[in-house]
């Protein structure tokens, strides 16, 4: 039986931070749009610029730098395009903080065979990997562009992964529980307290969910897996 | 025996993108200063910035609007910031463009087990790979973050192949070649007719270099590979 993790917001805190960055950026812009027309304006710019730009952190800068531009009807001063990159520096620059219990929950684990599986921009993922000191604790590591069916199926396949062998663990629904359902596996929710923009998730499922991480090893200690 | 290929100046065009893209970012700044005070200055945050943003078209952007604003000296107007933000968009939306005779040369090979190595934006590099028809030529695809010894060591154990039965093409020395023959494989050098500043090699080496990739299948007969 393998275990595989998704890294941002199910190891290790992200979505915080970019929530952070949010704030930030929209007081830079106060004085053109409240908030809310602020953020609508930059979700729809992420959304146009996601098949082009992908996920990460230069993605978000890139966006935010257009929203500035286009909030601001081309009033936005180089100081402020600056302080943007800036926030997009601090992102990229920001250490590794594990969630709580992530570490007790891993050497738990640890007579299992455990594979991180993460969503993003290779270079920035790779390098928090690297940084999070968790990387030995993986059989394997993969970045990948998606997280969909086909991308879980031939990341499975190189690996020597039967689905039916393998249990997803993760913060988002679409991208780390419902693909590797539909693939014959398991998938587990680990929900964090704030969701991506871009992938909230309406439809009807029945994935299981658990509140914390450190539910876990209980959780596949019921389906006789350890 | 497995032949490995880069993409980006070996496959398909894409330094001349970027070296176009330099020619107009420098006419966009030529009020505040000549072509070479710019290309220093971007050479110079790109180098800086590599650590965090990697390679790739997202991180050319942004360097060089961090570089815009250096050079004006906090004068660049919002309208050219956006000029430089449609560069990018204008690099990633570019049709993918064989180089001459490839397909040809991967229709020859077509009987040996073919890889393709590419480093750079996972996003990208995917999205050039889909759209170049060429994907079903090659056995594995890999999308890596750096060409070194480690990352050529861990890719070619992944897929099994012993480096003594491998042979890596393509434009760059250091990122393509050299680390191939240090792991015991070998490497063809096939110069792209403009490199980029960031991957110039000076040192001595005594790779095999060919004029086009035409000479390919040629010297893989010489080799006894074929």
């Amino acid at each position: 039986m393998i275990i595989g993790f998704d890294a941002d917001d199910t190891l290790w805190h992200n979505e915080d931070g970019f929530q952070a960055s949010h704030r930030e950026f929209e007081s830079l812009l106060a004085q053109w749009a409240d908030a809310t027309t602020i953020e609508d304006q930059l979700f729809v710019i992420e959304q146009r610029n996601m098949p082009r730009y992908g996920y990460g952190v230069k993605a978000f800068t890139l966006s935010m730098i257009e929203t500035a531009i286009t909030v601001s009807e081309g009033e936005a001063s180089a100081a402020l395009i600056a302080e943007i990159l800036d926030l997009g520096h601090a992102l990229l620059d920001r250490p590794v903080k594990l969630i709580d219990g992530v570490v007790e929950v891993l050497d738990e684990l640890a007579d299992l065979t455990l594979m991180l599986i993460t969503k993003g921009d290779l270079y920035h993922q790779l390098s928090r990997i690297d940084s999070s000191g968790l990387q030995e604790r993986f059989w394997q590591t993969e970045v990948v562009a998606h997280k969909d069916v086909p991308t879980y199926e031939r990341v499975l396949a190189l690996h020597g992964v039967d689905p039916a062998q393998f249990v997803m663990v993760g913060n988002s629904l679409p991208s780390d529980v419902l693909p590797v359902i539909e693939l014959g596996g398991r998938g587990v929710h680990v929900p964090y307290y704030v969701t991506w923009g871009h992938e909230h998730h309406d439809g009807d499922h029945e994935a299981p969910v658990i509140e914390s991480l450190t539910d876990l090893p209980a959780l596949l200690s019921a389906w006789g897996i350890r």
